[in-house]
Parts: C-alpha cells; structure tokens; sequence
C-alpha cells in the first residue's frame, strides 16, 4: 500500500532542486556529502517548469537519522506518493498545515460533470503533490516545493446522489449531542478537499490551483485552516499539543498496523479501501479554561499536562490505572475525566484522530478564538465515532470548556493508480 | 546592537531541551555527535518550568554549516535576543509566520497604566521569546519552543498622546492615493504588537498571554495574520514569493549594513534607535491576474518570473538597465513596470520591506481572498515610504491587479535593555 508511508526509496541523481529543497537521501554518504558542499553556495535561482519528483525519506528513521546532514535540513522537496490504494494524506504523518474546503456542487452538476471534475482535481493533485506545477498553473514556481503535500477528497451525501450511488449508512449528521452548539456556517458539504503541508505557502497555491478546477462546477461552502508545531520544531513522532497545552492524541491507532488497517478502511463496496472522515469542530474556551488551576486541569483530563502521562503513570504512553486510588478512596483517575470517558472496553470502539488546532481573530472583547479541527478517519462512523461521542456527550469534565460548533462527515474514497482519478469506484 | 544579528554565541552544557527541540551547536563535533545519538531515542516529556534559555546560531553561516547533523535539523530551541538597542523581530530574518495584532486602548487608561501595561508586556515579551513561560502563563508547556519567536510593539497616535509625548511628524494616516479602497475594519489603532514565530503554534500562544496582559487595557481592533515559506522549505536567505508568483523584495536594505542603520533607525528623541512601521493590507485579484499571459506578467512587474531578474538580466539581483530596447526601440523594463516605478533616483527614498503573504477563506463565489501584508520599516515614513507610494499611485502596472484595502503606521520605540521596558524613553 503506497500510501502507508511516506517513504519512497530514493531515486538517485543530484538535481539543483534537491540541493535547493532538500529531499532527504537517508544512507547515500557520497551524494550527501557533495549537497552538504554545494549547499553552502548562495542560492541559485529555481528553475521553472520541467520539474523533476524528487522522493521524499520521510519515515521516522530517515527523520532521525544523523547521516544526511545539510540536505537532510531542507526539505520543500519532500513528497508524498499521490497514487496507491488508499488516499494520501489520511495515514501520512501530519503535516504543518492544513485547510478543510468545503464545497457545494453547482446545479447543473451531472455524473458525467462529476467524472471530469473528478479526473481534473486528481491529475492536478498528482502533479502538485509531486512538485509538478498543475496542469494550468497560472504560477508554476510555487508549485515547486511539496513540503509533503497531500491533497485528499471526501464525498457528502450529495456528491453520492448525483453520483447515482448508494451512500453508507452512517454518511450524514450525526447524531445530535447535547454538547453541541453547531453553527450552520460550518455545515455539511457536497465535496471535501483537504490540503496539507508543511508548508503555508504550498498551501495555499495548491488550494488555488484545485478551487480553479472547481469554479464552474461548485463554489466554496467553507474553508477551516488548522496548524500543528511547524517541521522541525520538534521531533518528529511527538504527540501533538492543543492551545489548552494538553498532550492531545496519545491514545491513537498507529498506521502501518493491522488494527490500523481494520479499523480504518472500509471492507467492501465503492469505498473499499476508503474510510470516513468525522470533522468536528471544537471551540475551546480558554478565558474560562483560565479559571482552572493545574491540578482542576489535570483531574478533567486525567493526564498531566507536563507530558501527558495518566495520573497513575509517569510516561505519556503508560497505561492508565483505572483501579488506582487516592488515600481517601477517589479513582486517581476521575471516572468522569476525559481519559476515562474516552476509552471503550470494546476494542473495536476505536478510531484515527488527526486533529489540528486553530487560531482566529478574538471577538466581542475576547482575547482568543481558538479551538481544535477534530479530525478522525475509521471504517464505520457509527460503529466507531459515535459509540465514544456518545460517552463524552453523556459526561465529560472537558465538556465544560469545549463546544462543538461545527460537525461533519464525508465519506472519503480509496485512492487510485496512475491513470485512474479518485472517485472512479462510485463514478467509474 | 544586539538584535542586529539573531546570532548569539553558544553557551555549551547539553540540555534535554536543546536535543528535542534543536538549537544549533555550529561547529561543536563532539557534543553534536552525542545529540545525534540521543536523538535516535525515544522523545521525553519536556520539563515544565525552569527552562535554561538555548541560544540559538541563527545566521546564514550556521543554517548552511554542513557539521552539525541531526541537532540542526530541529530549531523549536533557537532564540532571537529580546533586549537590545532596536526591539527584536526588525532586522531578524523574517520567521515563517507572522500576526500583527492592533489594540485600541480603553477609556480609563492614563500614562500611568501604559506604563504599567508596557512594563506588563515587556516581560512577558523578554520571556516567551527565550523560551521561558509567561509569568502567568496558564500553557507553560506551549511556550518552550520559541523557534526564534519575536515580539515587536508600536505605538499609534493615540498611545502617544495619552502618554503626553510628541508624536513624529509622520505619524497618522498616509496621504490619500487613487488606489486605495480603504476598509476601516484594517483602520490605526494605539498599540501595535507584531508576534512572528518560526512556529505557529507557538505565535498562537504568545499572543494569548501577551493579550491576557492587556485585557484590562484594551480591546482588539484586528489582527493580521500572515506567512512565508515554512523554516526549511527553502534555502535560508530566499527571496519570499508572493502569491502573484513573484520574486517580491529583491530591492531592500540589509541589516547590519550602515544604509540599513541610517534609514532605518530613528536618529533622535524618544524614538532613538526606533523606527515607523507601514502596514498595507494589499488585495491581490488572482482572479483577473489570471488572464494575463506570462509575458505581460513579466511586463508589468519588469522582472523575470522564473528568478526575479530584471528583464534585463540574468540573476535576481543584477542592476537593471532602464536604458536598453527592444529591436524596435521600446524599453526592455517598461516605464509603467512596478520595478522602474518603485525606483527613486534619491538613495534617501529607500525602505526596509519585511512582508508577508496572507490567505483568507474565498467570499462570494470567489477562488481566493490574498494579498500581502506589505510591512515596511523605515527611520521617515514621509522622507522615504510616501515618494515611493506616490510614484507607484500614479501609474504601476500591477495597480490593475491590486488594491490596498488596510493601511496603518505605528511608531516603533528602540528596545530596552534587561530591567528596562520597551516604551522606556516615551513613559520613563
């Protein structure tokens, strides 16, 4: 499967590009000594056009290895494989940034209008995930650093009608939780482009160069922009934090795994190696979150926010203790903490988060606008998501400071080979 | 001048903080080659509290040094000093990521309490940008990564007045240009504070706990949040892309050259050793940019798009030849190029730009919602930005393009050194 990993072997060859992007080449001694030379060179204007793909070493060995020295520190030109039976972007390790653009299909929209907007947005896609500039790319010089870019595409209930195809059960709202505060401005869409990188700029050229492709057939619903610690900040692997500091997806399936595999893609039908995509997103009071001391934190979550170890533990990724008391009789563990409310006794309750946060504009005299895009893929929406959903709804001490504002799902198609387009099992 | 530089010599001693999240040790083999082997390990929880200050090698020399391995490729360590004769974060290599954040003072604020509110911010400023927790900082967690984090303030005319100073002459609105289409959601405000980062995550957190200190002084007007290539895309020292695709800043000051001191530093007074700040929120219309052909792209700007050379050169940073023809005798860079016209013949009519891109969710059927957030510092905004600006109001090509839709102009006092609060000379 491709798509599992980020990691292709290197393709050899010195192109001025790698020097200029980098493009780790983990174990090539020689060559790596030559680009750690050139490098100290003043820069050199990029090409434009005539692109090589320059494959990426992104795996967690490659990233850590001490070898690569100069090259190893740039790295625009480090690229995701676009083609392969699962979509890009779901299994990758998360990237900087990211944008969710939520589209609405256009009247007119037909499944053979479908078809080719389908087959642009994945030949587009293929190309600046590679570093290529788009088919008719207004500005191919910054389509020439990836930075890991992945483009990937979800499906709402509408796509599926016109489509002609038969949506699965749990595509839809949710069901609704008594948490949820949910803000139509943030609702269900007909198509869902996610566009990541470690890169802002990329981004944003990318999420142009596809919206093009898009403009005659649908028009933009919503966009969501989220973060995480840029590359390189940090080491690769880290659990994410959230603007409330907490260490935030320690419990996660791991790609590459076959609980992964089971509980991620979906078995059969169109969306046979597909999943689905729940996107929430959570408001996160901070000025009332404030109010709580360190200790009021931990108890609501029962982690510490040092590192994010259970309170019964001292490693982020100890089991918790939930029969562990204190000296007067209480769990260590609160029974309504987040940690506890969260986990399932049934293992197939379980679910991919890739969550980010995001940070807005404050309004009407707050100091921030923050919250988290809670972004999680798994097999089956109401076997998975809604199950945990429900126990956190029920009670959750971390519900007091968050507020589910905006909530949907997407059913998310596998991926496809060169020369087919995403989509092509529903549509094909 | 201590902030001329963002290089500070090392401190040695290894730190677990300086393994996980980088801070270059250029030229030190024997203490690099112990980080890369325990790089190879396992991330630990980082300590909270505490925090020894990393110093950080952030000139072009260490980003290029090929000796430093798996230790240089992290940065979340590496730190921009605070105090020093000019506030940080004006000739610091531009970070990744930026947000300018206008405040406007409530009603009872005096001098006394802007003095109270600027030694407040001062400190927390001095803090969170070597790493160190805000002093009430609710997220220490959030604030060990500084990735060379910046904290600039800037003083409106309201400030000034209330703190019973005497504004420069070039403070307060720019003169009208035909252009503008000025939106007051982007209007002056009374205290400016510029926060960029290497790492948006930790931006987002530095303006939490720096607006946490102003809650009782004032209220956010706007924020502006913007972005460049991400650290490592690229080579260090790059000219920035905007999202016209073009090479944009090419013609700029240097810091640490003697024009870069005498244009950009204020000379005398309270302001000594300060300087303005011109902020233009600049909408590009890609929609229509996009019928134009890339001959009449490079016409318009008079550069090459594919390196930002004049259109009569070959490298980026050849001088122009306003003198040479086409065979049939027009000039090779147009007069109406953005290049001739933004050219003085008087050296003083010179600035120091430090800009960024931004990219808002599309409105109204639109494709995109860009620009750039055009920031120039510069010691006269009427001796040096307005002749420039006046010139390109007149005619420039890319006027067709695009709009400034913000302006504002802040005076941005000297720095201060340890003990000391940015302000000092204006409320001390």
């Amino acid at each position: 499967m491709a798509n599992d990993q980020d990691a292709s072997p290197g393709r050899g060859g010195l192109s001025r590009r790698r020097l200029l992007l980098g493009g780790a080449v983990a174990g090539v001694g020689a060559v790596t000594a030559i680009a750690a030379d050139l490098a100290l060179r003043p820069p050199a204007p990029s090409a434009s056009g005539g692109v090589a793909t320059e494959p990426a070493a992104e795996s967690a060995a490659a990233t850590s290895d001490s070898g690569s020295a100069a090259s190893e520190s740039l790295h625009g030109g480090n690229t995701v494989p676009f083609y392969g039976r699962h979509q890009a972007g779901i299994a990758t390790e998360p990237q900087a940034h990211v944008t969710y653009v939520s589209l609405t299909l256009l009247d007119h929209v037909d499944r053979a209008a479908l078809t080719r907007l389908m087959r642009l947005l994945t030949d587009d896609a293929a190309r600046l995930t590679q570093g290529r500039p788009a088919l008719a790319d207004s500005e191919p010089e910054l389509g020439t650093a990836p930075a890991r870019l992945t483009v990937t595409f979800g499906f709402g209930p509408g796509f599926i009608a016109r489509a002609g195809g038969v949506a699965p059960d749990w595509l839809g709202p949710l069901p609704p939780f008594g948490i949820d505060r949910l803000d139509p401005a943030w609702a269900e869409g007909d198509l869902l482009i996610q566009v990541a990188s470690d890169d802002a700029l990329t981004r944003a050229h990318a999420i142009r160069m596809l919206l093009k492709d898009t403009r005659t057939f649908a028009s933009v619903g919503w966009t969501q922009a989220g973060f995480r610690r840029a590359r390189g900040t940090e080491q690769s692997g880290t659990t994410m934090r959230n603007l409330f500091g907490q260490v935030d997806g320690t419990v996660n399936l791991t790609p590459g795994t076959d609980d992964f595999d089971e509980l991620v893609w979906c078995p059969d039908g169109w969306l046979a190696g597909g999943t689905s995509l729940v996107l929430r997103r959570i408001q996160m009071n901070l000025d009332t979150w404030d109010r709580l001391d360190r200790g009021g934190r931990e108890q609501s979550v029962g982690r510490f926010l040092s590192n994010g170890a259970p309170l019964t533990g001292s490693g982020e990724h100890d089991e918790p203790d939930f029969t562990a008391t204190t000296p007067i009789g209480f769990p260590v563990i609160p029974e309504f903490s987040h940690l506890a409310r969260a986990r399932s006794e049934n293992a197939k309750e379980r679910i991919f988060r890739r969550g980010y946060n995001y940070d807005e504009t404050p309004l009407g005299g707050s100091v921030s606008n923050s919250g988290l895009l809670f972004a999680s893929f798994q097999a089956d929406v109401t076997a998975q998501f809604v199950p945990i959903q429900r126990r956190l709804d029920e009670l959750d001490l971390l519900n007091e400071w968050t507020t589910p504002i905006g909530s949907s799902v997407f059913a998310v198609p596998p991926g496809c080979a060169e020369g087919g387009f995403v989509g092509e099992t529903l549509l094909g």
